[in-house]
Order: structure tokens, then sequence, then C-alpha cells
């Protein structure tokens, strides 16, 4: 792919992704890299120093004014080109909590981030996406190096493997987003993009805490190869970091 | 079931719920309907009036602090038996949408009334519920006259079934809802609360449309019946009116 824009670039999977894009022998020409707080983010500061590639956009996710910011960021480098890849990274999570404890404010805050942010974030950036879909039509098939939308999830919102309970924001904004992922795909299809949710894995980062059994370069690396495999057949599906498809 | 909570009371297939509750055999002793405004709730203050084992709860669900009455309401009447059923029914809909047309308002206020306030009330009413569980737990097993939360969700979010794409605030809301139900069958087994998650059909409602294939009376009769049925193999399952099992 020449472009891809990952929101949440500043630490865990995100900052990953960006450090395993810029070593690829073929790396994308721009590698977009939202972080709500530039001053924050040293590792992907010194990585946009060292990489003329990367290209950092500061932005609060949780207000959608701001998302015409990152339109107009993209362009003035893509040009005609559109965009190839948007991976909607960003996200929180939340303490394990059952019913009797479940807070108004923390299910509301985690829907916005988690499902309605990449919703909006998808349409505000479709028309970039199209026109890359558009410019790279031959053969018509499907891959990441025409257009893709790629949500990180989480198999924390497989309704079919809960068998924990608890986690209701978390839980819930993922279902949520996977079942958007599924229209997605559908409302995208004739477009010629490619739309998938992610499980990363349970990774070792701030989220994921320590006893995480992935590492994040493991995750991200995994990530990156079976993105590389993505066709027309894997458009609307649930897949985890090596590939497998996970129930809805 | 001696006493049964219905919220969205006023219209539809919560007034269905109603009506046909009042018309059993062996009706139950409380049946609170709530509703937002009950000046323009003519049918059912009109059963209220009839049948005394009505009792209308007007409450606007978009303010969760207003939930507290609702439980001083219930409690007034039930005593010490606790509520038998919560029937979590209010939900709005939204026009088709494709992924272009999409608004942020519509997602956020539909994520809010079809999901955050279910599990809101379900919080609120928990005490409540568990006392009905307790007082009601001879021979242990669960059914709608120990207690139960019934949330209705609906078939369009069902993201293995959906084959049309768009809807995203509707299918969002109700996928959300679904996995809620999940862990809230989880964290409530043990103390005897089923809970389920229901897709009333298409219906002829003003939510359904005039092209629906079923009627009010069909639909509602339908669920009443599979309600009866119900037992701790159920619990944490997505089914249909008729009682199929539908895949998340």
């Amino acid at each position: 792919m020449k472009s891809i824009l990952i929101t949440g670039s500043n630490r865990g999977l995100g900052l990953g992704l960006v450090k395993h894009l810029v070593q690829l022998p073929k790396p994308p020409e721009n590698i977009f890299a939202t972080c709500r707080n530039v001053n924050k983010a040293t590792e992907l500061k010194e990585l946009a120093e060292k990489s003329r590639n990367v290209h950092i956009i500061e932005i609060d996710l949780t207000d959608t004014s701001n998302y015409k910011k990152i339109v107009n960021s993209v362009r003035e480098k893509v040009g005609s080109a559109g965009l190839n890849v948007l991976f909607n990274n960003a996200g929180i999570s939340q303490k394990f909590t059952r019913l009797a404890m479940v807070k108004e404010e923390n299910l509301t805050n985690t829907l916005f981030i988690n499902t309605v942010a990449p919703i909006m974030l998808a349409k505000t950036l479709l028309p970039l996406l199209k026109i890359a879909a558009k410019n790279n039509e031959i053969g018509k098939g499907m891959n990441i190096n025409r257009a893709a939308i790629i949500n990180m999830t989480s198999i924390l919102g497989s309704i079919a493997q809960n068998d924990q309970g608890g986690f209701y924001s978390y839980r819930c904004s993922k279902a949520a987003l996977n079942a958007a992922t599924k229209s997605m795909s559908i409302d995208l299809k004739d477009e010629g993009i490619l739309v998938v949710c992610l499980h990363p894995g349970w990774v070792r980062t701030d989220m994921g805490g320590n006893n995480a059994p992935l590492d994040i370069d493991t995750s991200v690396s995994s990530i990156l190869n079976v993105m590389e495999t993505l066709s027309e057949k894997h458009t609307g599906s649930f897949l985890q970091y090596d590939g497998t498809t996970l129930p809805w």
C-alpha cells in the first residue's frame, strides 16, 4: 500500500504498527499517525523525525468536527492518489465490571470512542478511500493496496465467545463496531473497498496489562502479515491477529 | 409471574404486551407500564382505568436520574415480593442509511436509548429482581415466574445475518444490547435470574411500517408463549418470537 492512516499511534499497538511499517523493505509512501497530544508522543515524534514518510496528525477523536483536519492533512500529501488504508486503532478499555457496578458515563464514553468515532472517521475518509479504490481497480479484486478499512475490535466483542460476563462498556462497544464493520463491508463492496475487524490478541500494552501472553512486536507483525493476505473473500469478517476467523 | 415491568408501553409491541397480559386467564398481579408522556398514551390509560393491575409509570428513559422513580413505584406495589420480569421493550428505530449518510447525533441517541438505557435500567432494578429470585428459589431453576430480564433486540442486530448493510445506528445498538444480554446472563446466573434477548419479528407497528408481515397480536402472543417456556437452558440466548434461536 502507498498510504495508511492509523489512529491512536502514540503508544501500544498503534505505535507498534507505525514502527513496523517504516521498517518494511518497501514501506508506504505516507504513514499518517494520529495522536491526541503530540507532546506526550515522544517515540512517535522521534520516528517522524527520522522517517520522512511518517506524518503526525494531532487530533482529539472525541470531537468529530476536527475530522476535516485529518482529511486536509491526508489530501495535502497524497494528492490525487487517495488513501489506501484507514486503520481504526484508537480505543479505550475499561476495568472488569459486573452489572451492579456499571456506570452510565463509562458506557457512553466508551461507545463514543470505540464505536461512533471509527464509524464517523470512516465516513469522513470515504471519499479518499474511494479515490484509491478507483485508481487501483485493475483486476477488480480487493486488497490493502487498493483500499481498505481495518477496524481494531477485540475477542471481548465476540458475543459467542463471552463466557466470563461483565465488561459491559468494552464488550458492547466492540460488538457494535463489529456490527458496523459488517455493514461497511456490504455498503462498500461495489466500490472495491475491503473492510474487516481484527482482534490483536491479548497483548502486553497499557490496555492489555503485564500478564498478557503476546508482545507488541509479535501481534503487530502478525497483523501486518494477515493484512497482506486479505482479499475480497475476507471482507466483512472478524479475524484474529494470526488470521483465524472469530465467531460474532 | 406475579409482576412485570414493560418499557415503552404507550404503543406498538409494548402496548400489545400489556393488552395480552391483562387478558390472560391468570394475569400478573402487577403490570408496570412505562411511557414517556401519559397524555399521549390514550389506550394505555383506558387499560389502566379498567384493569387495577396495570400501573402506568410516566418516565423519560433518556434521563437515568429518573430511574429511582421507577424503583419506588414498583416497590410500593410489590412490597417484599420483588419484581419477576423486566421487559426492556422501549427503543428507537432509524431510516435505512448507508455509510456516507451516517449522522453522529443519530448514532449517539440510538446507542443511548437502545443500549445504555436498558443496561442502566437492569442495573437499577437488579435489587428487586434479586429479591424475587431469592423468594422463588425452590427447585433452583430459572423461569419468568422466578426472575428474568427480557431485552427486545432485533434480527437487525444479528451480525451473522446482515446481508443488506446500512442501518448503522440501529444495528450497532442492537448488537451491543445482545452483547450486554450475554454478559448479564453470566453475571446473574448464580442469582437465578434468566436473561434473554428477543427478536419480535417484523411487525406492523410505527417502527416496522405497513409492509411488515406480522401483526402485533401474533407477535405478542408468540412472545408470551415463548416466555412461558424459558428455562435455565435458554439464558444468554437470542431468540425469535417463535422460539427459534438466532445467530449473533
